[in-house]
């Protein structure tokens, strides 16, 4: 199986694209670059879904839901927004198709007077609406997440990583003052953190974007930066202070506790599915996927082995008690009792990144026994059926700290100090991240982009600019930060 | 309070939107027919939604995701679907807006080579990935549902009910035979039954749609059906048969166990945001809202009633105990510490249809005790602390099975069988529900719907057609039916 597998330590990119299709997570959609979900790829995303709602229910969010489709002229409202956006933006014209000729064409009298667009984004539509929610400070915060689909029609796709439509969560909330607002985009900041280390087992450094990088309307936008096995970065989340930006556009002020008017303070913060890229990405090998235990749709896959109708029953009735113990500690197991033989089941089990493989056959069942082998480090046991629930746990535990621990080193290993621009480029050319000193300059930024395609990545939260001076420029760094070439 | 809504027995409409709003259920978006599904609306359709995702999971079906974008060529691929959806269709013609004399504008350079419908429903776009995916006997059965928001542009719409764009799940399986398709289309309707009368509290007929209410592309339509407090009927749930039509639409065949080819037996069915419209319309009375306990996102509402900050907190260490036994039986409660005074709290938490509501005054502290009163009849308790988690549990399901019992009368009672046409027209004019013969002719469906508005909601299950002559005809009745006028 694995010959047909692009390599992927000198073709990462045909590697990725072949083992998304053949591991079932996803396909192409009839429209170029769209993506069909498909439901190994979309219990993947359950999961990360079901994890990050529960933690932003737990800190007093609630979800609603708001219209896909946006009035044209609510873009332009904010100035930097609608620059962002326009250029992606699919825009709906008309109502009705009409038969003609024997094809189906589009009814020119069903032209719509003014476009609306698919929401790239939520803000313009949410702040309409916060607009006629929020009077008073009594009214205020307003905590409101929502999971959506949003199309924003890209030029370059890749499956999950940067697709025309793709699904994410994006929270809008309302605060009184500047700090609240500040301390809830770092909050949800922390929650992304959480989320992507302790869940999807990928280390990320936390910081600020500067001025170019950040989002279209935000004061200021925090990300998580994740390293990719070919040593470029991923973006897997952000979180946008807004100031009062959106408030001013939709004119939403709020009376304060002392009688006064004053606009809305405002974030806003997302993942999406390119999250399952950034999986895959980080902890994929030559055999293909390794989905850490917390947020895998399949913990356990157990491979019947067995030559015959007899001995097929014996073993049924063994996984039967199997699989109590495997519902006991609330292990997600699958049973995969298909046609074909168990060395392509290993083969196509370890490709779908399950993190154990239960083999049973007739010698198992005699004596008591089941053989356990991880896919994260191919290690293999042969367990008595007693010890089962135990290694289960303690495998399951022990393969998501190896794995972060894994890309943990990876990163490390491959953030670099540099002494002259010179190395730098070397650096960025070979890949890798580079903690560098930055003058501050909107210059010396694009300068270096353009120069190397490497972007700042991010401020981040640890730097210590104090005695650095800039890669670039060579004057004292204003910044401490983090370059790399990104997806 | 309920003095500034509508009259629910002369004006049920008014009402309706009224009360919508009013509760914070719902509220209109900027685009025409658009909703926005406010934070207390979506967290009872999460609830909605939890149900039937356990139930379809457990019977073996998987979600995925398909985009929301269809070529405009695919939705002709089927006659009779063409047909049915061409004149409600969002048609994406252009993807970049630009900016020209201070105004925003559809940039032309950007305009589509082949236009893009945004779903109004996903058969089309399913089945040309069903075609990718199924080769042989063994890729069936597939059992997939995906959660998703559609657009449909209607010309009169109504929060929940009919909206240009509702969330809804659409199933859709392939079969490699017609009894299993057609299983699968009546297993779900059960579901479908089972969701409505077991959680939402609203009984249910069920049935098989005629030809000319049938889904556009189905075989055959199964549907549940509901009366509502007017006496209308509204169609809560519809499973299609869609025999062998779109699999010859998208040439989907697959090698059958002995080695033929045939073309793949399919199945699709859907339920929307439009049962919330169902739960308010089943339910509501002057106050407002019933909410089901089975699905209400606050079961118990917890009024604390205090002079001073003394009293205040004397009651809130009181309700912090009160707290632990309702988390012990997994109730889903709310404190309203708000500033307002408890009469306005009552009213609002009885418009908002909350089960039960909890009082908590000085004197219950003293005694230990706490006053109940259920919002389906306003029955009043004073409850020892002791008994409480017991009283609760009683009550969330005699309250469960009280609004049923009540909407089952109210149904019951209102559906008539009737001896004339004269008498068809005056039930249908003062309104209600009809069990009478049905020749079985198009032509007598459609002159009975001209000349009343009334409809054939279902042939349902439990018909007796025999010695039944037609209602309209006089001729002898193929089917008993059931008409009313529907939302």
């Amino acid at each position: 199986m694995s010959k047909n597998i692009p390599d992927i330590d000198t073709d990462i990119s045909s590697w990725y694209n072949k083992i998304v299709i053949k591991a079932g997570l996803a396909d192409y959609g009839p429209v170029k670059g769209t993506m069909v979900i498909k439901p190994y790829g979309f219990q993947l995303w359950e999961n990360i879904k079901e994890v990050f709602d529960s933690m932003i229910k737990k800190t007093g969010h609630t979800n609603a839901y708001f219209p896909l489709l946006i009035p044209k002229s609510f873009l332009a409202k904010e100035a930097e927004h609608v620059d962002g956006f326009a250029k992606e933006c699919a825009v709906v014209t008309h109502t009705r198709l009409k038969s003609e000729d024997n094809d189906i064409v589009v009814d020119p009298e069903s032209r719509l007077e003014e476009e609306v667009i698919i929401r790239p984004t939520s803000e313009t539509v949410i702040w309409s609406m916060y607009k006629k929610w929020i009077q008073s400070y009594r009214d205020l915060p307003i905590l409101i997440n929502q999971w959506a689909n949003v199309v924003r029609w890209e030029m370059r796709t890749r499956l999950f990583l940067r697709t025309t439509e793709f699904l994410w969560q994006e929270g809008h909330t309302a605060h009184k003052n500047k700090q609240e607002a500040e301390k809830e985009t770092l909050d949800i900041l922390e929650l992304y953190r959480k989320l992507a280390e302790d869940y999807l087992a990928v280390p990320v450094f936390t910081g600020l974007k500067t001025e170019s990088e950040k989002f279209a309307g935000a004061d200021r936008t925090y990300c998580i930066e994740a390293m990719m096995l070919d040593k470029r970065a991923l973006q897997a989340g952000t979180s946008h202070n807004l100031g009062q930006n959106f408030a001013k556009a939709f004119d939403v002020k709020f009376q304060t506790e002392d009688n006064k008017e004053e606009f809305v303070w405002a974030t806003s913060w997302g993942i999406s599915t390119r999250l399952i890229g950034g999986i895959i990405l980080a902890h994929g090998d030559q055999k293909g996927l390794k989905i850490p235990p917390n947020i895998a749709p399949i913990q356990v896959v157990l491979i019947p082995i067995f030559r015959d109708a007899e001995q097929r029953q014996e073993i049924e009735r063994y996984i039967h008690s199997i699989i109590g113990s495997l519902e006991d500690i609330g292990a997600r197991y699958f049973v995969d009792w298909s046609d074909s033989s168990p060395g392509y089941k290993f083969n196509e089990w370890e490709m779908k990144g399950v993190p154990v493989r239960m083999e049973i056959g007739p010698r198992d069942v005699e004596s008591n026994k089941v053989v356990l082998v991880r896919r994260d480090n191919g290690e293999k046991y042969s367990i008595s059926f007693d010890e089962l629930s135990d290694k289960i746990n303690m495998l399951l535990i022990d393969i998501q700290s190896s794995l972060f621990n894994q890309a943990k080193s990876f990163r490390d290993n491959n953030t670099h100090t540099v002494q002259s621009y010179e190395e730098f480029k070397n650096i960025i050319e070979s890949g890798g991240f580079i903690r560098c000193g930055w003058d501050g300059s909107d210059e010396t930024e694009s300068k270096i982009k353009e120069e190397t395609k490497a972007t700042i990545r991010c401020i981040p939260f640890d730097e210590n600019p104090k005695n650095l001076n800039c890669i670039y420029s060579g004057g004292p760094a204003k910044h401490e930060v983090i370059y790399a070439k990104a997806y």
